[in-house]
């Protein structure tokens, strides 16, 4: 382990050590000393049983654990809990990390957990739930702390004080709204301590910022939350009423979701994946993934089939088709990567991609230049035969150009068709690379060496 | 272009056609209307000769532009701006901010900037300069607002409004220190505004905050940062001595490069690639690339080439064996990803190591149960030979279940070495399912079949 994994590992380390001599008292003391965010990542680093045994001594903290937690480690916690403890452990969360926890939930004890809450909860949490978990809406939280314009930062003081400890932790700004709860500016706290005691409200707010609508999909939230700077930021409905605000802590676990799902997608796995999955579940999941894949692979041996002719007089080509194929599926994932990350960043459109296409093709056109000869000169020495050299160099040159183009198409087509190009994007590639690949090695073959 | 692309590629495309009709003006209207971290996006998007174009109508916030670009970007601009200009962009920059931009920068241009800064900005600066770049020193602010534990808030709200607008935009706590800078606790605004103007800072602030050490690497700063919800922290030297604060917006830059690093490294690009880098200069970097892949390909090669008697004599092999390999490489990849984002999050020790290699063995075992019958019964009717079935089946299993452990060990070990997994652990891996798929395969056959 390199230093910057030194200190989480020494914790993981420690806490095994506790539950293998059975130590209990030390891991609850330990425990106590963490915050839920940290119980919930010692969680996900267990396996099953560690993780049970675990999970067993949290125990006022339960409920703000579940929602730090990765969501099939959440299910596997859940799934072992009875509705009573998941509904007290559901106590006291603020509505947006209920939300977020209640619609991971089996109904029965969504029921339970709603009937564990005052009216006031309750209302607060339906509203969020009425929103999809990926918008504005199902970010936001509704405890804001709202004040009118035509007030005097004294006043707003006063207010304050008295509210107390009833002001939301993460409390950065106060919302500013007229009559009808339309909303008018911020009010950040450093103005407000800052400001004099006898402006009003109304002349030291800020206007510049333009509030969230419910409906804008959590990436895009997360991309304004950047490009701002923003620690919050309200949300209005369509007609720019007030609805609650946006908090950075729920951002970051978009954009930290937004990373791994592209990571995760490549390899067909979902980011929420528990690396302790019980082996059945794993199986089952990577199961679907390797046959889409070998789908690919016949496909592929199906074009080789057509060429056995060829293959029985000069078995070179058996030797080196696959150099061919590899590269291609190298060289096209290149390019595709930058146009699906260019794609998450929504900074490819039509319009550039033809410059993209372009640029691609004349990187592909150079880099099968240099290893077109450079394999070309090796297959002639390797197999002591200049037509094979010649050959493969070819073959090479056209599926690293084929590669360039599917590279940079595939993704726009298959985010046109909402077809996510972060999982199937690298199916629908190496498709290509091989055929192709092969296709034009063997054909070439056929027709100029036999 | 699905939902969630409408906003920013609406504004993009707009930019294009205004480029294209040459009506400067607008864009130049446009460009005030916006953030930098947006114009920064918009410049992202553009293929180079549009993006200069562009850059030459952003003035004023030209500076905050550059610190929100992907570093080829803002190296590709600056590289075509003279020292005075950077000079000038770089003034009012935050100190971290201004760090950042400044290590991107030639050194003559840099002593060109130190020089226009006024004595306490170049201090500041130097201090932030004095860290790395990826730790808590190199990401800290050292415009802190501090004050002492016995002073009443009554005292702390006048000192803000003294302070007035030279308090940091994004303060949300101040920072509590001894007289010798000692780091005490934080006392957020909330806490301020909500508190007796008579208690005094030391029965209000909050003391159960760890602060962060100056060294700690910036990927343990966002963890950090994640798990506790925080907003931002302050930064310590090893005598516990107050040396300035982080805040998230800084945090969440990281966390964006560590998502796409990992993403981006498999392809072996680096996260800050640019979409519309110069054809040479991309072409250049992925010749290395492609170097390194065609060396593995180059293996497994060989490896067949061993084997030429053997398809000789039955060609069918040759149509076969890429399926083999495909097979182990995909499912190696999926167990190697998930390896990768433990040892990210830190949540993979040598202890729980051994679980993973156990489990993913396990379901290496069941997938190549699945897939070697399906394979084995395609391959026995297609070449209606089943002694074919039986070799392709066995081949496949073995290659799944190498597959499985080199996925999960592979990246460890490359991690043990200081050798970044995400980058290198798919050329490691596919040399392994390569050689050792097709290994099996041939090796088999040459025993049982011929």
């Amino acid at each position: 382990m390199n230093a910057a994994n030194q200190e989480d590992n020494s914790r993981l380390h420690r806490v095994q050590e506790m539950l293998d001599s059975g130590t209990m008292h030390k891991v609850s003391g330990l425990l106590n000393a963490l915050q839920p965010g940290e119980i919930a990542h010692l969680l996900e680093s267990l396996p099953l049983a560690e993780r049970e045994i675990m999970w067993g001594l949290v125990k006022e903290k339960d409920g703000e654990v579940l929602v730090h937690l990765a969501d099939d480690v959440l299910d596997d916690l859940v799934s072992k809990m009875d509705a009573a403890d998941i509904a007290a452990a559901a106590e006291n969360l603020d509505p947006d990390d209920l939300a977020d926890l209640i619609q991971e939930l089996p109904a029965t004890v969504t029921n339970e957990v709603l009937a564990s809450l005052d009216a006031q909860s309750r209302h607060r949490l339906e509203t969020v739930l009425s929103y999809p978990e990926d918008t504005a809406g199902g970010l936001m939280n509704v405890d804001t702390v709202t004040i009118r314009p035509e007030v005097t930062l004294d006043t707003v003081l006063r207010y304050m004080r008295q509210l107390g400890d009833r002001v939301p932790a993460s409390t950065d700004a106060l919302i500013v709204v007229n009559r009808d709860d339309s909303y008018l500016g911020m009010l950040p706290l450093a103005r407000l301590v800052t400001g004099e005691r006898s402006d009003t409200v109304a002349e030291v707010m800020s206007v510049d910022f333009v509030p969230i609508p419910v409906s804008k999909p959590d990436t895009e939230v997360a991309a304004r939350f950047e490009r701002h700077d923003l620690v919050s930021a309200p949300v209005i409905d369509d007609d720019g009423r007030l609805l609650g605000r946006i908090t950075i802590d729920d951002v970051v676990d978009v954009i930290r979701e937004e990373g791994e799902h592209q990571f995760m997608g490549q390899a067909g796995l979902s980011e929420d994946e528990d690396m302790f999955a019980p082996v059945f579940t794993s199986a089952r999941r990577r199961a679907i993934w390797l046959g889409v894949n070998l789908v690919t692979a016949i496909l592929a041996s199906w074009v080789i089939g057509q060429f056995q002719a060829t293959i029985e007089k000069l078995v070179a080509l058996a030797v080196l088709m696959p150099i061919v194929a590899n590269m291609g599926g190298i060289a096209g994932t290149q390019t595709m990567t930058l146009a699906i990350r260019g794609i998450a960043l929504k900074q490819l459109s039509l319009k550039n991609l033809r410059w993209l296409l372009r640029k691609e093709f004349a990187v592909g056109f150079l880099n099968s230049l240099l290893w077109a000869a450079m394999v070309g000169i090796i297959a002639t020495i390797w197999f002591n035969d200049t037509s094979i050299g010649w050959l493969i160099a070819a073959a090479m040159t056209i599926n690293l150009l084929f590669a360039a183009v599917s590279g940079a198409l595939i993704p726009m087509i298959l985010d046109k068709f909402n077809i996510d190009p972060a999982l199937a994007g690298g199916v629908f590639l190496t498709t290509v690379t091989d055929i192709v690949g092969f296709l034009a090695f063997l054909g070439l073959a056929t027709v100029f060496l036999i």
